[in-house]
């Protein structure tokens, strides 16, 4: 079987964009994937967008993308899947190469957090839970994520400080990171003391919401060769999906899609967890990453907290995870955040991290949660 | 190269369904289609959703449909491009198939319409044409479409009562149609006299808001033969996307994404516009079914309205339009629509819609219109 390879990836800054529209922010990570790539648009034949429409004053997000980007009158089409919405994207993207439909097609995940109050962003986000029997009743997004908390807590023995310091290494790459929302260190002392939020989680728990923009150009293998000399392989593209209701989930202590989402996404590239060197995993809240190494298969169930406070999980450990910042440092602009994990595997596979180059990173993967689990995304990236 | 095929259809009643929550509207349609491929869930791999989320009080459209129609934990994903999200669905669901990557999947289309006012749905619908520098002057979608209504009366002499004409027909075969939100004739007096919207229309050249569902099951070439005796091949996925702004566009006279969309879906077929003798096209408004006519080849630009004075897209004509009452009588689920117009082309193509058979329709196409023209597909559809 021919692979689908990245030739291309471009990153805008995450943050309070009040300098940009959504288009521009797209045209923004769009102009440097296609600098990257060395292409013009002539080679290019279709493009995806990942957003989370609602958000936006401006619907029809792929439409004004896509001719923003002076792509009329390619084929486009717009993915949702929640904060998965990205790598959804990337995922009908390989589709769309391997299906032999189109050679080169652009992905951009692109997302304009804050023309809502947060208030606002809270209630819309609750939504996503389900409506009709279990977000009625309150509950919000740091909400669903501290009842993981406290029942890994419950059944593991987790501490708080364990998942701070999921946050600390976040914010100490985050600093190395000209594109993260939050450049700088924080402690395990400044973050205890912070705010609290929903119990256990203090404010240092909880990623930002961000606008932002983030793109790749794919291509079947014989452009891909012909165009580029630094191909990355995306050669798995695992999905899975559980329960929108956490109440009907088997526990609380991990999310079943990204278990089936790795176990698929590591059948299809040939690879286990011990190959993975980089990953990029979901910590929209602290626990989420702690439970990423589970779901994963980095460390067994229930070893997640003693995984980072061991720093397992840093640069020279097992798994260098989250070494952009992750969600917790470099912000969370929904529809973007899929894409920008992948275009940290990619830099990271090429070798072009500077300060933050995890050594021999061959083999990659991003791990996208929607949702409180209802959707995971596993991507596996690999060098020849 | 190998083909996708359709091997299953199901259709909900479309209307003002407060009988039923979004997800069971997926499930009604779901379930018939199911039914009539004759298969059990374990025989799917995926599932892909249509909606247009912000429509609905709950998010996260795919994750509740997935989950109420029992299929976790099974990959899924949703399209959106406003009113063509349903064709962008199936159009992705072809890649999965052809990709290698699933061989059995699920296409559901679903929408709930009513649980708004509509004067916020229209203050929404407004908000896909261009915010920045169009919409924000308040146009609406009656509004846009007027504007092609006039100009198109002012080039070619097309008259009001030949746009009214396309109501008459379509109210008289949505008649027959039990799944129809208005199932009863028109005449071309009544029309004319009914209240002014946006000149030169009144509320019999428009579509009214409903909710509904459909699905289709498609498998690849392999598994389609072996489960199914009555495959309906979906030979063509064309799509194409063209300025949101009206006032960039060429002219006002029809949609540059459709004739590119059209041009792509028949090439890829291998027909033209002569071969089709069914289509399903998406009148929004009386007028943009003339222009479909002329978009696709039926007709040249501008012969449109003379086309359906002359009942030459009525059964016994030269193409069959819209005979199942098209957006016009059945009513318009935006998710569900590119679903449902696919439902009546794969029953049309089996022989199995009664009284509204076109006689001897090997080939038949839809064509889904998003937005106001800036993205429209072209599907088209053919048996062995």
């Amino acid at each position: 079987m021919s692979r689908v390879g990245v030739i291309g990836a471009g990153h805008g800054k995450f943050g309070r964009r009040s300098d940009a529209t959504v288009q521009e922010l797209a045209f923004e990570a769009f102009r440097m994937a296609m600098e990257d790539a060395g292409i013009e648009r002539e080679v290019l034949d279709a493009s995806v967008i990942a957003a989370v429409p609602e958000y936006h004053k401006q619907r029809s997000v792929a439409g004004v993308v896509q001719e923003y980007l002076n792509l009329n009158p390619r084929p486009t089409w717009l993915t949702e899947v929640a904060c998965a919405s990205g790598s959804a994207a990337i995922r009908t993207a390989w589709m769309a190469i391997q299906s032999g439909l189109h050679d080169v097609v652009a992905v951009i995940g692109c997302q304009k957090m804050t023309e809502m109050e947060t208030a606002e962003i809270l209630a819309l986000m609750g939504r996503v839970g389900e409506v009709q029997w279990e977000s009625i009743f309150g509950t919000t997004f740091p909400g669903y994520y501290a009842m993981f908390a406290q029942r890994h807590m419950h059944e593991f023995g987790t501490t708080h400080e364990q998942m701070l310091a999921v946050g600390v290494k976040n914010h100490h790459y985050g600093a190395l990171n000209p594109n993260a929302l939050f450049q700088k260190e924080i402690t395990l002392e400044k973050a205890l003391e912070s705010e609290p939020v929903s119990s256990p989680f203090c404010v240092y728990d909880c990623c930002a919401n961000a606008d932002g923009a983030a793109c790749l150009i794919l291509a079947n293998e014989e452009k891909a060769r012909a165009i580029s000399d630094k191909v990355v392989w995306l050669d798995g593209v695992g999905a899975a999906t559980a329960s929108m209701s956490v109440l009907r989930r088997p526990n609380l202590v991990g999310l079943p899609s990204a278990e089936e989402a790795a176990r698929r996404a590591y059948q299809m590239a040939g690879v286990t967890a011990r190959d993975i060197k980089v990953a990029e995993v979901h910590d929209c809240f602290t626990v989420a990453e702690i439970m990423a190494y589970e779901d994963l298969g980095f460390c067994r169930k229930g070893e997640g907290g003693r995984y980072i406070a061991e720093r397992r999980s840093y640069i020279g450990g097992e798994v260098a995870v989250n070494v952009d910042g992750g969600l917790k440092s470099k912000g969370h602009p929904i529809g973007a955040t899929g894409v920008s994990m992948a275009y940290e595997i990619v830099k990271q596979l090429r070798g072009e991290s500077g300060k933050r180059q995890v050594p021999n990173a061959g083999v990659g993967l991003t791990h996208n949660v929607g949702g409180i689990g209802q959707y995971t995304f596993v991507h596996v990236f690999k060098r020849d």
